[in-house]
């Protein structure tokens, strides 16, 4: 066990290096020509077009103000700067409440670490455990000393854990409450001061069953003329465009490669490009580059445009789903609540996602197939958390140096050499389960995607839920108890359910420091590099010197990314449950999560104000999830501490701390009772209020142009608008990306394309990230 | 273990006390002065006036037609002869889908036997596992060598099992699926061929927020008439009136001694009966009978009045619950759907029970209450499951000879003698076991309204849930791991996970004859002696002899009965939890199941056409529960034979069956999201189709004064009633119980009743049970 010197070193060079991201974001910020790449939203927001310094070309990449090194950190009092309401505005509800989420660990573990220390650690302390167990040549170190650990086995002081456990969970569960409450207002304030939108009007239908007689859409009609007499409005169905969709990504791409010829040859006019045809261009006849991208770019528009007739006129092409619109929201409210037919697999409704938020090759599976998806993906995910070292094992044995011998013996010269064969065994292996890690949000995002969810904030939420418990099951048990998931699941099996929580429980004292050490690594320096933005930073300039040709091209070739909900909460409530679990076990580990919520507090404030852009806003609708994560990190704290108090021979205890688990239960249920449906149902009355002030205000809007065209496929607007520009491009060699309409348009593109390769399996997520924040332009 | 000769005398036995009782009842039934008994459904319907033979007084009272008892056994082929259709017409939906119950154990039964025979058996027999077993001196009967017992350790004999298991599932999961869509749409046609009825109109309103310048009832309008302006029609507010409920309870109980006393004088003229005024008339002042319970009824209508006029002005009166009427169907459907305001524990709306059905007493429960008492419940009914048989050990002791001694040394002379010695020891114990058990469905029931559910058929539902369990728990786990249900659950923690299913999967063949023995005698004899009506013929004879005095007096002192769901339905679902658990394991089990589901449901529907008067209609509400607890028989008899398996050196199937349970839990999700929601949701498109209907066949029809009074608390109608002739009954004193007025009136008092008791905690409901049709008379 390390003792309190090993962790100050660690925790000095952790600091050492989250304090160099920071120089280093420090001053390269102030770097005029870095301006896009840290202050992305503000450029999206139009209102900076510039760097601000101006002056000579010199001064305009390299900041040369010296008053400005010396202000170095006034980013910090910046980003805490700028009130709530206000940064909801700027940023959205879901950001907002999303760092809430940090404030709430604040909340949450401050006065638990005054308590735990100022009772805890006395009582700990002034204890003689581990002078006894010395007797019997048990070592310990003197972090020991202030844990659960130095308390004699019996004692009556476990009484002051016990009490104190209720302590805790009393005030999370306080803090938990108010918060809900507060973001649950927060959400109806949001909702109901929003402007007007389509899809307040409008409510998902799907599984629209065939009939013989009639198109879809006059199916529809029909219907809901029929059985919501005075509501409806109009419908709009959903074209199956995901041919579509692929070939006019496959022409972005081929017009990508054109503007980097093309920028190449302005460059150097003396030599026209040539590119080889054959694979990945590295053998084959050699030709014009750019006159092959314009004949290869005239040929996939001219497939586009037959695809697209075919698509609008074929019977096949329209899915058995459509977006009703209503005359009112009341109407539109009560469709989405209630069941139409006796038939609970037909004529699905649902309150319709934000238009940008739809995600539009989910629109069309039937019911059935979405049981058995779902069940699939169940089962995978299981096999995937508990065999997934399986898989990463064999990868390992080929990234071996025997294994790369077997199956490329050709290499033999190179991995014999010592600096190579080292590196091979050293880092090959780590790095394979790290790129898997890395890969593993967007692999789980594809299993969501697949599974047929029709939004996107849905579909996050599910690939968030999973990846909290792949952490919590590989990550936290897994640390704690050492072996791969699997043969904790084959040993889990063997023991008994009282026997469980000991094994766990007595391990985790022993674990302490390690997860010190796991929090200042993920924790502190992790989220200093977050600020530090390398890879859109090196894409940037990538972009910026190859592809870049106005200032336009500039704007688009930013990344202002966004918080990736899905791969980022998960790994928050880790620290949730190490606090949780530590609080009344080991009170020292306390202060390193105090100051991990801290700190990435103030690193994703400032990144949210100047850097993120959301795609879409669902108006904090993740917050019953990570509420219900964090009760659950409470009733495992709560387990745990059974398990660990009846091998400390203080059995007579666990009715004790069985009590506060069905009471934490019980409250859980409660909150969700009370508050959960602010997040999921739109309630009459609100509808109701919003529909009577928009009739006195504006008595004659003509609420159907504005419904006409909410929802088409997004593919359509951008085919539309390709096409009345595809002249325009070939004459003027125009850069793709275009110009900057403030619409929604095309703020759903990557998401196309990414759920088109998650038919296929790799893992396209990461690779397409830097291009996510392109195709923004909303603002 | 038993051998088959044991099991031929017990069947014996059984067959004959079975048919002592049919032939009893074959005889009784004859009788003309028991004719009110056995076929009060008929009088109740007004088909019936008088017992068929007329003639001499004599032979109004026996019947001498010796031809009819050579057809004794004509009620058989009548019990079946009665089409559904015709069934549900006469007896309601609730019945016939309740006897279904009983078809559908034939359904699935019947071919697994007839399978588990044609393959098992012969598998089985022609094995010399228990050859080889008697080799090391265990002992086995001829029955062991039919069943799985007899196949060697670890032989390829056992795949025939496994098989067998998948096509049993198989088998249970398409009758069961076939059933659900019939049943569910047996509903649907119910609902929508019923007349006009005010609860298809009308929506529970619940927690009404409390309002300083309103009344409840103004509140409520105000409320629907913005929120739903163009449906809202009426409304009709919840008086609290549970105290008047109990005065109306003595002024009847007091009326009873009243006309008992009267006959008594009509019989006997020359002495005016005298009653005691002390403790339960053992001492005090004697004084004039009749002239005291006129007295005292005068008093208490004085107070009924009092308290009337109280809960009728009085604003504390009004609970914050109402009933909402709308002007169609489709707006109460709407209106029970949504959730009302952004609060959801305020303006709870829920599609309202049938009035008859109402649980009044429930009505004024706020949001917070719920939680906590469902909560409360919760832990009472697994204290309840686990450690029932601490205060019943306890009650045990009390009841021994050492406890009578201890608490009531003036009774040692009586128990010294050896008769009375032999019966307190040999019986006692085993009555107060039996007396729990009796009641157990009683006090579940109380539980269910202390949880406080609104209407009778959720109540039922809720502690027919709860008496599963406590029998899943206590009668078959009990029997299998000997030993009472607390340490079972104490040694199922100390145990692994995959241990558990081995204990109890090893045990499972040794117990096949006890089970047998318990299916003959709980369901042969027993159902049996449901039809022979032992209480109700007793007490209706009493009744007709004390109590009687004009023909309606006689129609009143019927009991019909009712299907008792939530105390008959959970021991069939133990027929099918028995069935399913033995089919691949002892099949000679299944024919004692097969005749047991036959003979029931053959009794059952006799009961059905001639006696039962079901209270109230709930179209089949209570499906979903019986096809999920079928289900989980299902999967519990798969885990079971994995843990058999295990001990029977075929750990390697365990793969293939967890497949099996996994696909069985995907069944149970498929028709849950498929089939459920019929028997949960009013669909708009049905609400529309009845309402156009209705449109056009009543154009003028008065919505309004149709719905006004239908949701009046039934003590008030019965107040209006007992007042008009208050001054009537000193009069001619008439009897108590009055004319059949066709109305729906007062078919809620006797739940009433009931309610109040809970509060205290004596398990009231078996003795108001003789009581329990007598007012019905809606027909």
């Amino acid at each position: 066990m390390a003792t309190l010197a090993d962790i100050g070193v660690a925790a000095a060079i952790n600091i050492i290096s989250a304090l160099i991201f920071l120089l280093l974001f420090a001053i390269l910020r102030l770097q005029p020509f870095n301006d896009r790449v840290y202050f992305p939203k503000w450029y999206l927001k139009g209102l900076r077009s510039n760097p601000l310094s101006s002056g000579a070309f010199v001064s305009k990449i390299v900041n040369f103000d010296f008053r400005s090194y010396i202000r170095f950190l006034n980013w910090i009092p910046a980003a805490l700067q700028m009130p709530e309401p206000e940064l909801i505005d700027h940023a959205g509800l879901d950001s907002a409440v999303y760092l809430r989420i940090y404030m709430i660990g604040l909340k949450i573990f401050v006065p638990i670490a005054i308590l735990s220390w100022s009772i805890l650690v006395p009582v700990n302390l002034t204890s003689h455990g581990l002078q006894l167990a010395k007797l019997r040549n048990v070592t310990s170190s003197n972090i020991d000393k202030l844990s659960i650990s130095n308390v004699e086995r019996g004692s009556d002081r476990f009484w002051a854990h016990l009490v104190m456990a209720y302590a805790f969970t009393i005030w999370t569960c306080y803090v938990l409450m108010r918060e809900y409450e507060k973001i649950a207002s927060m959400r109806l304030a949001f909702l109901q001061s929003e402007k007007r939108r389509a899809d307040q009007f409008t409510v998902l239908v799907r599984n629209v069953p065939p009939d013989a007689n009639e198109s879809i859409s006059e199916n529809v009609e029909h219907f809901f003329m029929v059985n919501h007499p005075d509501h409806y409005l109009t419908n709009q169905v959903v074209y199956n465009a995901n041919d579509l969709a692929d070939l006019v990504a496959e022409k972005k791409k081929l017009q990508n490669w054109y503007d980097y010829y093309l920028l190449k040859y302005t460059r150097n006019k003396e030599q026209r490009p040539r590119v080889k045809l054959g694979f990945i261009g590295l053998w084959g006849k050699k030709v014009d580059a750019m006159d092959h991208y314009t004949a290869e770019i005239e040929k996939i528009t001219e497939k586009i445009m037959v695809e697209r007739t075919r698509v609008m006129k074929d019977e096949k092409g329209v899915m058995p789903a459509a977006f009703v619109s209503f005359k009112t929201r009341w109407g539109a409210a009560v469709c989405a609540q209630t069941q139409q037919t006796k038939n609970p697999t037909e004529w699905l409704t649902e309150w319709a996602p934000e238009a940008r938020e739809v995600y539009w090759q989910n629109l069309a599976m039937p019911y059935v197939s979405l049981t058995v998806r779902r069940f699939v993906m169940h089962v995978a995910f299981f096999f995937l958390t508990f065999f997934f070292i399986i898989p990463i094992a064999f990868v390992q044995s080929l990234a071996s140096i025997e294994g790369i011998r077997k199956s490329a013996p050709f290499l033999n010269p190179i991995i014999e050499k010592k600096f190579i064969k080292s590196v091979i065994q050293g880092f090959l292996p780590g790095i394979v389960l790290k790129l898997f890690l890395m890969f593993l949000p967007a692999i789980l995002m594809m299993m969501s995607k697949f599974e047929g969810f029709v939004s996107i904030s849905a579909l996050e939420r599910r690939a968030a839920f999973r990846y909290y418990l792949f952490n919590l099951v590989n990550v936290f048990l897994g640390s704690i108890i050492t072996g791969s998931a699997f043969e904790q699941l084959d040993s889990f099996l063997k023991q008994s359910a009282d026997q469980i929580p000991r094994t766990i429980g007595v391990a985790i004292p022993i674990k302490a420091t390690f997860f010190i050490t796991y929090i200042m690594v993920d924790g502190w320096a992790g989220v200093a590099g977050e600020i530090l933005r390398l890879k859109p930073f090196v894409i940037f300039h990538l972009k910026n010197f190859f592809l870049v040709k106005t200032e336009k091209d500039r704007e688009e070739a930013m990344d202002p990314g966004q918080i990736e909900f899905y791969a980022t909460e998960p790994r928050i409530q880790l620290y949730f449950l190490l606090g949780l679990v530590y609080a009344p076990v080991t009170p020292i580990l306390l202060p390193f999560i105090i100051f991990f919520f801290g700190f990435a507090y103030l690193i994703f404030r400032h990144q949210i104000i100047n850097v993120y852009n959301q795609e879409y806003e669902s108006a904090a609708a993740f917050w019953p999830d990570v509420h219900g994560r964090i009760i659950s990190a409470l009733i495992i704290s709560q387990v745990l501490l059974i398990g660990l108090m009846s091998t400390k021979g203080k059995a007579q205890s666990t009715p004790f701390l069985v009590v506060l688990t069905i009471c934490t239960i019980g409250f859980h249920r409660f909150c969700k009772g009370r508050y959960e449906s602010a997040f999921v149902i739109n309630p009459l009355q609100e509808a109701m209020i919003k529909d009577t002030l928009e009739k006195a205000r504006e008595p004659n809007l003509n609420l159907k142009r504005f419904l006409q065209s909410a929802y088409i496929h997004p593919i359509f607007k951008d085919e539309e608008y390709e096409d009345d520009r595809s002249e325009e491009l070939l004459e003027d060699s125009d850069d793709e990306n275009c110009v900057v309409v403030p619409t929604k348009r095309r703020s759903r593109r990557n998401t196309a394309a990414n759920s088109s390769a998650s038919g296929g399996s790799t893992p396209s997520l990461p690779f397409n990230r830097p291009d996510t924040g392109k195709e923004k332009s909303e603002s």
